[in-house]
């Protein structure tokens, strides 16, 4: 049993088991979890994080290569964003959505102002399932249209429209809730859905097969293309060179609205404020949550163009929410700016991402039979788990479960024993620290990576 | 211009105009408003809040009876829960859902044990609408239906199913979100849809109409019945005798699920835990937000059943977020049951409700012609005004705008021209202060409103 002082001076004891115990009965007891089947679960017990790691009441410390949900940007208990939660806490908790609000309007400029040339506005949410429920819904009045394309292989949120808009397993059991939805495929070379053998190859293909899908489906019914800039929990997707660009042309061309998703990939992830800034490309909406404040505060939102501004200007805008532009959450996004500005996270994060971790991966690449592919960008990165490199067959089934998932476990299961918190997704190991990480914690990750994917091998094909 | 030393210790200043001018600057240029024309508004800067008051920045005080959006159950910045939430914010602001956690799995039991016999667990959210989603879908998932019948008069929240649940006018600009959902008339005997003359005739009939709608739309097809408990916005309505206790009954005669909407009328607005403990009957899933912590941290969620948790012990619920059993909300949420107890909110809000607000308003309907009916219960009244007692004529007509809501807005502003910020809704001004008012603010409101009928008397006929 370890002691220690924390932080913020509070006492806390590790392996207090009688604590742990509370901890655990309450949460069989009482916690209906997410995503889960609960008689199946058995969540661990957390007693502390703290920068880049967390850890259990036995004092089992995880290094956290997940971010938790690929939210933490900043870690644990970063000092400016828990000052900033405190001081707003003691000045004005909450304040209505009609009233204005320091914070919120700060908050607003400095995304506003970090986004992308022609943004007017933000429209704040709880999340980044309301944020593209809403973005949807100003592309829908702004158009007059009712249809959305959305990819395949991505994540957009559980309520009815942003899960109608997902194109991944977790949309299947709720049925269809938004019937203007229709998905397309998006570029992916290694399994290319269009026979291609380079980029060039697969961006024109892409393009080619969005340009037919709008001409089937009819131009004059779309209202928006939703899109993540980088996909994450479906494979860390960095697009191909002119695929961004020829999304936008195609949305030009043809009246169509451009809803860059930056829940994930935005704050930092990439490199960039967002994701999408890395491209040729400008959107009409973009939406975002987690790293805006590291999920310190539930807080999510729209950015939105002049031209989409405007059509709410003299009619109402119908939707909105209690804790739209929420105090709390906007002072930890203030901070969240400042801290980037002063631990130069951007920087940081395409540094460690091509010195440290790109070139570390080609080379487990090239070492680990069980890889088929590494891709990725910043702090963003996949690896893809296989089989055969000849045939590309995944490690595991695509949305395997139980026994069909057992090889992919057990790679999961060795980071874990060996104090690595994997962001695990289907056959892949995916990579995302908290952006604040030191170059010595991340190669210290990438080694227990290294080390686990020797039992993946064992699967694969020599 | 009026210093004062708050609460916390920081020193602040009313009458700061060049603040002013920035907060209002930035708010103008940078966000944008729930269910607004932008162009059109003209949101106040709030400069502070304390208890049921807050200020401009030009020191105006007004007496909070709307409690910002019928969310602020414990005030503005009490104490126990400032400190709450710092606390937690110096240990753990957050981690995520799938990880076992001490405050989450507290703030569950306490309100799985405060709620019915026969509750299981709690599934956490980010607010109102989200929980209202997911209830939903947990009552598709168990019975194996896909309609909901939902209520006209209502408000549900605003991502797609939760706007298409709702029966007021909010929901019209967004068309048929959700194709499952069929709306019925709920007892309100005051504009009865049935003809009714009497509390148990309305109660008779309403459950007569609803029998009729679950047969016309076929028993086997219905999921659920989503209900507020006690209506809100849409015009505190109080259930009848025996309505509550009817619709359970339809429910178990057809094997319907009964949602009970908590997220106003829920922790102690009606001086009850949940408003439907008032009445004789058991929910099987129950919705909350706004007053579990204030709103202080955007927070909501789902009370299920031991029937329904058992569908979901060993096949997956189909929905998530990464915010789900948020840290900081759940302290608010511990925090916000430990005052309930000790500063006796329920019992307070009983006694009040009765002894002060209800007299007071029955002698207002007497002496002002401008009043049809006043009612409610607990901390939660309606003053529905008119043009004529006779007719029943509403002041202005229902769901007006612009110059045909002119004399309604007129008291409104007389309400506030006095220090009073009421909670208006289409030709009603509502009372819901927060829980810890004062017996001498409360009749102190209470004045502001009778002298702001006057104004509405100028309207009616004699």
């Amino acid at each position: 049993m370890a002691d220690y002082i924390d932080l913020h001076g509070a006492e806390q004891s590790f392996g207090d088991t009688e604590a742990q115990r509370e901890v655990r009965k309450n949460d069989r007891d009482y916690v209906f979890h997410s995503w889960s089947a609960q008689a199946k679960i058995d969540p661990l017990p957390i007693a502390k994080g703290e920068g880049v790691r967390f850890w259990d009441y036995d004092g089992n410390e995880f290094l956290d290569f997940s971010s938790q949900l690929v939210n933490l940007n900043l870690g644990h208990q970063h000092p400016g964003l828990v000052k900033a939660i405190q001081d707003q806490a003691g000045r004005l908790a909450t304040i209505q959505p009609a009233m204005a609000n320091d914070v919120r309007g700060e908050l607003a400029k400095r995304i506003v102002e970090h986004s992308f040339e022609g943004a007017r506005s933000v429209f704040f949410t709880n999340g980044g399932a309301d944020a593209n429920e809403y973005a949807v819904r100003m592309a829908r009045h702004h158009t007059g249209r009712q249809k959305v394309l959305a990819r395949y292989r991505s994540y957009h949120g559980s309520t009815a429209t942003a899960i109608t808009l997902t194109g991944e397993p977790r949309r299947w059991a709720n049925g269809t809730l938004d019937a203007g939805v229709v998905h397309f495929q998006g570029p992916f070379l290694y399994r290319s859905a269009f026979y291609a053998e380079t980029p060039e190859q697969e961006t024109e293909r892409a393009l080619a097969h969005l340009r037919a899908t709008i001409e089937l489906e009819g131009a004059s019914t779309i209202a928006a293309i939703i899109l993540e800039s980088v996909t994450g929990t479906n494979g860390i997707l960095v697009p191909p060179p002119g695929y961004l660009a020829g999304v936008r042309e195609l949305c030009d061309e043809f009246g169509i609205l451009l809803i860059c998703d930056e829940v994930m990939a935005g704050f930092g992830r990439t490199g960039e404020w967002f994701a999408f800034q890395a491209f040729e490309v400008r959107p009409d909406l973009v939406t975002f949550a987690k790293g805006v404040n590291s999920g310190y505060v539930p807080l999510g939102g729209v950015v939105i163009s002049e031209a989409i501004h405007d059509t709410f200007a003299e009619r109402p805008f119908p939707g909105g929410l209690t804790y739209s532009g929420h105090p709390l959450g906007a002072a930890a996004g203030v901070a969240t700016f400042d801290i980037f500005e002063e631990e130069g996270i951007l920087q940081r994060v395409k540094d460690l991402g091509s010195r440290i971790v790109e070139p570390r991966l080609r080379e487990m690449a090239e070492k680990h039979p069980s890889v088929g592919e590494v891709r990725g960008t910043g702090l963003f990165w996949a690896i893809e788990l296989v089989r055969d490199r000849a045939t590309r067959e995944p490690l595991i089934p695509f949305n395997a479960a139980g026994e069909a998932a057992a090889p992919f476990n057990a790679v999961v299961a060795a980071c874990k024993q060996a104090g690595l918190w994997p962001f695990a997704a289907g056959n892949r190991l995916q990579i995302a620290p908290p952006l604040i990480i030191s170059e010595e914690d991340l190669v210290r990750g990438l080694d227990i990576i290294d080390a686990a994917l020797d039992v993946a091998d064992g699967y694969a094909a020599a």
